[in-house]
């Protein structure tokens, strides 16, 4: 029999995910819906969202362009790395003025920047970004898809950056990614019908209880596996851990400061008095320790 | 080889289609996309919409239950089919009243509903709705699968009740339906994450420029083949048709009297000043006459 999580090590853990997978072949295919939160879940969000380092990217690029985009209070604050000022004003106000940098561009040109970016950039890890893919979570994704389910990515950050590199990096279609939606609008150029992305959000940010709205609204299907690290995760795990039995509610616990990072997630939009890991022991959800259950963090 | 369309006639209809499958071998398999829109595209929609008909149902079970819920304005005009306080009101208030009618329902109950719907109700042509899709229609959605096109409905009526049907009617998944999403609310039952719904739309109404934005947030994936009857579909039918080559736009044409009905639609939200048939023949779409294009209309 083919070994499909060669990076999980024999324990506790293993068997609940491979218990959990047999369990399933009674379900009907189409209740075989998985959903993966994607920073921290399925890949490293360390010391920063890859996202923001992708804007942060794009305002480098803006200001070699025209120097006095640099003027503007959140983009002097980013390029001086003034954290007293980055702090007083806030991760939303800093990021929606860095979305500000993609607005009116289409859904093309957005796409091929967060190529370029992929392609280029370099991780203060000194690795491209597509090697911070979990190497383990990359094979839970195949063994679910050899148990038939439709595997979902559902992000809280923009739903646009990670279809961009959901493809490549494990295997999911753009339509299968549930996330932050920026608005477009509908234009003409050259007489031609075209999208040009807004700097306004649509609906709420997809964190926490949201997360559950719009796995309704946009996929119209419950999940009966859900993968996640955060507190913004909560309310999407107990979702999927409602649906059974069975159903399988997994945390990853980044608790493995020599081979990744050492810290317990929060969300950064929802005031959790208990650390999501306590939470997810007294849930009964399976805890994965990155330290202990997995073999390799990384590909390479 | 197999006839993949066996009630399609023989004639330049069938040619354009058939031409355009061919070309579509030279795309990626992941710009094989496609797009229809549902009412009097995939199935009829005359003499009212069947989501409509399916609200009016909940609204006649709802006075069973409790006579006093007919009181309201809009109920009582439905109920007296009183077409002068009818056209007063409005089509959208009415129809929003109508949503109340399944505020606080869960996703589950409301699929339940629109299934007893579906097996139960006996639409005025005498059959049951389900005998309502166009086979030719079906077998052209096969057409294309059988040329790895990815298939997505995207319908201007509300999406929760396309999905409740797609996968019986089109062999597609609810999360493969783009339309008018309903929001939804969080909540508990009985200590169990739920969602209720709620009698608000979230975002716009999906007809005109809305399909083309939705389809990009929704799916972020460019369609290069839209099939359309009405003024809703016009912007989605060029955004297809610019995508190529080889890209396909098609357009019903209702001129079939004798076996479905005879009408050219227009949006209801937009003021076209030019019937959809003479925009579709000035841009080169292909136009399907169900007369003469369609050997059959209906499967039986």
């Amino acid at each position: 029999m083919i070994d499909l999580l060669p990076s999980w090590r024999p324990g506790a853990t293993r068997d609940a995910v491979e218990a959990f997978l047999a369990a399933s072949r009674d379900l009907p295919v189409d209740q075989r819906v998985a959903v993966l939160d994607n920073d921290g879940t399925l890949w490293c969000e360390k010391p920063g969202y890859v996202q923001y380092d992708f804007l942060v990217a794009q305002l480098h690029a803006a200001v070699a362009a025209d120097p006095s985009v640099g003027e503007r209070t959140e983009y002097r604050a980013l390029l001086a790395q003034d954290k007293a000022l980055l702090g007083e004003l806030g991760l939303q106000r800093v990021a929606m003025a860095l979305l500000e940098l993609c607005a009116g561009v289409t859904p093309e040109e957005f796409t091929d920047r967060v190529h370029r970016f992929m392609a280029e950039a370099v991780h203060t890890r000194g690795v491209p970004y597509p090697k911070l893919v979990y190497q383990p979570m990359r094979e839970l994704l195949g063994a679910l898809r050899a148990h038939e389910f439709s595997v979902f990515v559902v992000t809280g950050g923009g739903t646009e950056f990670v279809r961009a590199v959901s493809a490549q990096l494990y295997g999911v279609a753009p339509d299968d990614v549930v996330g932050t939606l920026v608005e477009y609008h509908y234009a003409e150029h050259d007489g031609h019908p075209a999208l040009e992305r807004t700097a306004e959000a649509y609906g709420e940010v997809n964190e926490g209880p949201a997360k559950v709205a719009h796995i309704q609204t946009q996929l119209g299907r419950r999940p009966v596996f859900a993968a996640g690290n955060s507190g913004g995760d909560r309310q999407m795990l107990e979702y999927a851990a409602a649906a059974g039995p069975p159903s399988l509610a997994l945390l990853l616990d980044h608790d493995d400061a020599d081979r990744e990072y050492a810290y317990t997630s929060k969300a950064v939009s929802f005031a959790e008095t208990e650390a999501i890991t306590d939470v997810a022991r007294r849930e009964g959800w399976t805890v994965v320790s990155m330290r202990d259950d997995w073999t390799r963090i990384f590909a390479a």
